[in-house]
């Protein structure tokens, strides 16, 4: 069986306008979950997933206390990648219960750490929005995106998804689904023998490519909120893209075409996966991954 | 080679007296997990350990901030399985590699969720103390405890961990280290086709024990704040034991002689151990894990 990897969207837990509880959380997981649910019989599958929202909840909260200990920021992704990945896992065990694969399946949420260059620009250069997004500019250290003014975090290149070797054997052993990569990962540097958390959020479709490239999975699909990626989105000469070249995607990278908090990590770790030995690359939305896989939606990528 | 499960208590990550930063946190780690890292050439190795202050700063920091969306217990339980399973798998990481291990072993933080009784008397008698402890009552819903008052939630008993067909999977491949029940695991009630968290959290003790059943574990140890269990604890007549039968442990535990909220799940927990086919069991300190196993150190218990 091949290995696919499903990279879920900020919008498959929290979709825009909602308050982010954990019943809606639970409640959106469900479409993109009981697809995967369906494809186990034909993929070895891991899930990975983006914590924006989560992070930043989590952030905000620990600052309104004062008299706690405050924990880093890579110790909190840490805890929506339990968050989110227990959300996530009982969804998809509810899911194969119905379609009667709970049994033959086994299925496991990883911890994942990923390695980061301390030299890394992102450092002094954080683009990541995390948390809620404001009306207006509430503090400083906030940039404005598309959903309004929203906090951000340096960003850094996956260099090495530490828990590679543990993914692979299982992939191996074939009939394993996993959970990976949450949130993008726990950012950490290694100096010697020592593993050393940093402050940072790492970009989750750029972790998923990196752990691709890793254990040689053959397809990655990043679910997202649009069906397919556009040139000139949103305005009057927008188009619809059905396939997309390696080369051309490069391309329209250089030119702007896919912004920096939206679409361009995205388009960049199609091409990452792609460089570096995928076979199959695909962008679509939360609710059309089965037809995206059958070529019936999406925007498919090829080298 | 036989599987051992090792049940880190809370001060393996938080002394008394401590505030309970992140330093300290991976600084107190460093002394169970060096003796573990060490044991790993001779045991298939399961981590499990608890949440106590962990979960209840996270209780503590969400009620602090009004205007972001709460999340039940079993949530905040969840994320504490990430923080602290990421503080243990990433110290486990660097005490294998100073021992050239890290590349032999395949090591997991794996999310484990449990399955609890919805009738279970507990959720009417809540007995599990979280978070910090206070000089004074604070709030309603404390107890007094031996380190002071402290709030407490319901602990119902564990019936099923749900990982258990993941866990015992790879014990049998042999040469992995899994790190699991954290904090007793996330609770859940099953209706049907459908999971349930509840507001609740199970005693690690016992969910390790429960683990040790469903994988058919060899040995369970408990590492505790003491060497050995006593009876008559901190009374003139004080007897430390090295020894206890599973009726004699059960006939100390009616008379009263190792209480609720410390001694007395760890006992219950190796009684249920014993009794359903585990081999060998033991208790003892943080600091005495290698000795323990050794025979040199802790209260080794048989049926």
């Amino acid at each position: 069986m091949k290995t696919l990897i499903v990279a879920l969207g900020g919008n498959a837990l929290i979709k825009f306008g909602e308050e982010g509880t954990t019943e809606e959380q639970f409640r959106n997981l469900r479409v993109p979950i009981s697809q995967i649910a369906k494809l186990a019989r034909d993929y070895n599958i891991i899930i990975t997933h983006g914590n924006g929202p989560q992070v930043g909840n989590l952030l905000l909260q620990q600052e309104a206390t004062a008299f706690i200990s405050k924990s880093p920021l890579q110790i909190l992704v840490a805890e929506t990648q339990g968050q989110i990945g227990f959300m996530i896992e009982s969804t998809l065990d509810e899911e194969l219960m119905k379609i009667g694969l709970d049994q033959e399946k086994l299925f496991l949420t990883v911890l994942t750490y990923v390695e980061v260059d301390p030299e890394d620009p992102a450092f002094k250069n954080p683009t990541k929005p995390v948390g809620p997004a404001y009306p207006v500019r509430t503090k400083l250290g906030q940039i404005k995106t598309a959903k309004g003014w929203r906090r951000v975090v340096p960003s850094p290149e996956p260099i090495k998804i530490y828990q590679w070797r543990e993914i692979k054997k299982l992939m191996e052993l074939g009939s394993w689904i996993v959970i990976a990569c949450g949130g993008g990962g726990i950012p950490v540097i290694k100096e010697g023998n020592n593993l050393y958390g940093v402050e940072a959020v790492i970009d989750k479709d750029l972790a998923s490519a990196k752990l691709g490239e890793q254990i040689k999975a053959d397809i990655l699909l990043i679910a997202t909120d649009v069906e397919k990626v556009a040139l000139n989105y949103g305005k009057y000469n927008e188009k619809l893209l059905e396939k997309l070249s390696v080369s051309e995607a490069e391309e329209y990278l250089k030119e702007g075409q896919f912004p920096a908090g939206s679409m361009g990590p995205k388009v960049k770790a199609i091409i990452n996966f792609l460089k570096s030995g995928g076979k199959q690359a695909m962008i679509t939305s939360i609710d059309k991954i089965k037809q995206a896989l059958n070529l019936k939606a999406g925007t498919h990528f090829f080298y």
